[in-house]
């Protein structure tokens, strides 16, 4: 964990290939969360050391000598999953699902840091307008907007499970793309319901026994057109599917850590479809979300809560962990 | 024309079947210009005499024996073309261009009187929230919900050619589901051009030489994603397909009263899709429209811009043939 | 038990409403093997006494005076679900998950008899020249018809879990839209895994242990583009999900009497899809499926082992219940 | 032309960068015609000295250094639409249409050598089974698979405009793909129609007065449920669009060489949708016709009517002139 910290101190990565970015702002996902606490997942999965971090944006200090996409000092953040662009995968569309996939921050050396190298394919030059600090959140914010657009969700009733930061984000995409109603679906953290309330839930409900029959009152007892599941919980996949209406959807971007268990046959009988979410489409998912960004419809403002600068990486950290948060970001500058 | 006219003051339609309504708002459709006017359109369709007008609210007054659920009272409008419900179309979701149909206002007696006669099927229980001055609208409403939504603007650069009332009903439903840009095409009437504006295009641009250029800088060489035409201009038509990216969608509403002339061959090595479009899903579309409704996103107000009793018909008529018009209401009680 | 074998053999049904056919061929489905055990499912949805049996063909007998579409004397089947007709569902192309179906032979009196009572909403007319034997197994034929087209197969490897006779009928359907490869995966009945071979699987697999790694090695250790689980056995599912490729679909019509335990994190970090498929799409499947029939692709003939006159009742369900049986059939005539 | 012509003739390509193949079979497409005819179009286009040429498979001879994924001596062909891989077509799974598109044969040398070079990206490995003859029809075999996928035409009628190879190919694809009913339009060249026979079309036509009528009886007055249009006739197209059924579709891959005059109200009225098909997508239908192909399904050999060696090329291009041929191949080894 000591080389993790200091990893996530500044180290002045190499800036010898393709092309480099002078980080300006970069982002906490819960997975570098996982990977501070080097938790078991972490073990199995991490190669000490590594600069941590996928999430950023900044301007482009070097460029490899075959780019010519690109120009020096473009302001761009960029898609961590890099995909190996030659299987059945990648060559059909699906290269977010490649599986020869390298990811910035977790198998090669990530954002945490003033520099950065990522392959030319992968870079996002970002719209001038886009303040750095959201700039850095697209990461995340594509995970939503794959999961909402997949939703289709213009005058649907929606609701969305689980608050950490994606489903915060998914609540204003719902809100932004005009959703019918938007119920958001929380446990404990009372903090960040009031946050799905601040970027526009219609609704607030908090899981548990009385939440099926709640959800159900609120729709005239047809129940949701879409469920978003971002919480991994197990409780609230089965609630999903209680309260999705027959030929809905589930859409699952959660992450759960063990097996579950549910009525199958219940999916089956009301004929619902459920969605593994997995990063974001490479790269429609980027052309959707700049567009909705420069709508303007997108209330992304509440859910930047915290900053800090990255030699407080520790106490960024905290607060990640205690829930009362939405995104925690690094300026560098600051 | 007298006949027409005739038609258009109160006729107590006869209560004796499925169901009756009092009409509590109608509106006026471009086709009800083509009736009044009686052109060769009319002349060749219409049997006299008719009561005019297939967009209107009120309340159920009367319903036929075996209508089990609806309710007297309730506050409703309805989908006007009435389906046979057995044929080839019918039966695989597309009722809408059901080769039977007969069409409310036009085929049989209208929403220009007091009562009207609807079956049962065709009815749409409102949003008691719903204004009644914004439920009459649906029917145009509908076909500009059917257009955007088979475009899935949200994210997207759309242009929209032609801005009658459903032209600009489209360009508000585009800002409501979070498109990125939304640039209105008009072509002589500046009243609806800034009609555009108000309901939120972010350009508003007119039909002509410099159009295709114009477009080209706004989307940075890209052209637009989706392209929506409501003019029925060939001009319009081909403007359209200057501007459209490659495999980008035409969506078309409007009606050519001639063969049109373009380069095909442009749409083919493009990749690019024409849809038309023709009246509204049934009832699909009514569902996303209620919600749209529903959401707040759909700044409808700005296109209600006259009401008149319905014994003013004929200035009614008048306003509409002017142009300088968005939607023109007759509230009964007015 | 006794009142259903009684339900079974011929009732006259009483002809009295909107139309009747003579039945001129019926045939079991598993459901009717349910009922006609009293099993648990049986003793809590049947009311007796009743007349089994949803699968049929003959010809129309009388119609309702309302009925303008059908003539008396017409070759046909029935979708078997009757919905309301007026339900958000049934409003929106989705009538075969109509939350108050009645279902025929199960919520009200069935084919199992002379005559058969069916709204003229569901009738479906066959091509003169498929065979009656033929036209009873669309029902079942449905479910594999709406399964594969679901899944999209042409040009697709595909596995395909569950040999009993909607599994068989999936196996020979995908071959008629051109699959690439096609694998049937039976349990323990060598009968149905011979007659997988029959209709042209190009590989019958055991499910078992080795299962994932056979398949792997069959497709190059890409996995299969589309799984379909008919079997409602957990470990098929299990599977399933494993053999399945990334952002793969896996469509599943299988009943599971009791909730499933895998790992749903592997769908969501694949970006697969599972489908519930319940019934058939009204009744765009019913056209989908006279098209295919009327290819000529389908190779049904194997897979209608058995024909027993309705008066050897018990006899035909032993043969059911043996499993050694693709479709079972009770001709009128025999 | 002479340089043309040259060109035609063996050109040793130097084999000095990404990868090189040995033609073991190439085959002439309509273009090669153009450009061997130097018209109008030729002219505008193409830069002399070319080597023609862009249907062939042959063996890989050498490979760039950075290129991973592929083997000396595996058995290849290849897309021959080079895309810049950056731009915003690209990106989003529209490389087909890249606006900075450089083809094979047409703006760099072609296949009509012995060896040729072509971008590691754009390779596609064959399957050992599929003879070179048929492996090098798959770049305009591809136009035909994207074009009845595109209409996904399982169970549906469907008439195809136009029997060139293309379409021809076309006809054996429905039939794979278990269409209904498949109608070949042809015009004046008896020879091809009597080819869509062999390859499976359900009936045979000639464009003309009585086209419409014919169809219509087939079809039980619904007309088609898609129609392919690959003519690039005027009249063709307007035969399309009267016996395409509502809401159906038309796919056009047709290259019309000057504007197309039609009732464009036709379509829209009837909610007819208008694809324009233009090469084949990367890669997907790639992948789609390697599984159809093995599938077994498709019938092509009777489509491969002329085989040259490579000195006979003036001897060739009379024959795909004269129009009595399928495709027409030079086997390196003949």
């Amino acid at each position: 964990m000591t080389s993790m910290m200091k990893a996530a101190v500044k180290v002045k990565a190499a800036p010898k290939s393709t092309e480099v970015k002078s980080v300006a702002v970069s982002s906490i996902c819960g997975t570098d969360v996982h990977i501070y606490d080097w938790d078991a997942w972490a073990q199995n999965r991490i190669k000490v050391p590594l600069v941590q971090g996928h999430e950023f944006s900044g301007h482009i200090e070097r460029l490899g000598a075959e780019v010519t996409n690109l120009r020096k000092g473009e302001y761009v953040s960029a898609e961590g999953h890099i995909a190996d662009g030659t299987c059945y995968m990648c060559r059909t569309g699906n290269a977010h699902v490649c599986k020869s996939v390298s990811i910035v921050g977790i198998d090669r050396d990530g954002a945490f840091a003033e520099y950065l190298k990522v392959p030319a394919s992968n870079v996002i030059v970002n719209d001038p307008d886009l303040p750095p600090e959201f700039a850095t959140m697209q990461d995340p914010l594509g995970n939503a907007v794959y999961t909402t657009t997949n939703a289709n969700v213009p005058g649907k009733t929606v609701a969305i499970f689980g608050l950490g930061p994606i489903g915060l984000m998914a609540v204003a995409l719902c809100r932004a793309m005009g959703a019918r109603r938007v119920i958001a679906v929380g446990h404990r953290n009372q903090y960040r319901m009031n946050l799905a309330k601040t970027v526009g839930a219609h609704s607030v409900l908090r899981s548990g026994p009385r939440l099926v029959e709640e959800i159900m009152d609120l729709t005239s007892g047809e129940g949701v057109d879409e469920a978003l599941e971002f919480s991994g919980s197990e409780e609230a996949l089965k609630e999903a599917l209680s309260v999705v209406r027959p030929a809905g959807g589930i859409h699952i971007l959660g992450f759960y850590t063990k097996p579950v268990t549910f009525d199958l046959s219940e999916m089956v009988t009301k004929g619902v479809s459920m969605h593994g979410i997995h990063g974001r489409l490479m790269y429609k998912t980027w052309y959707q979300m700049g567009g909705l960004l420069r709508s303007g419809n997108v209330n992304l403002r509440p859910l930047l809560t915290h900053k800090f600068p990255l030699d407080r990486y520790d106490e960024a950290m905290a607060v990640m962990r205690s829930g009362d948060c939405g995104k925690v970001a690094f300026p560098m500058e600051a």
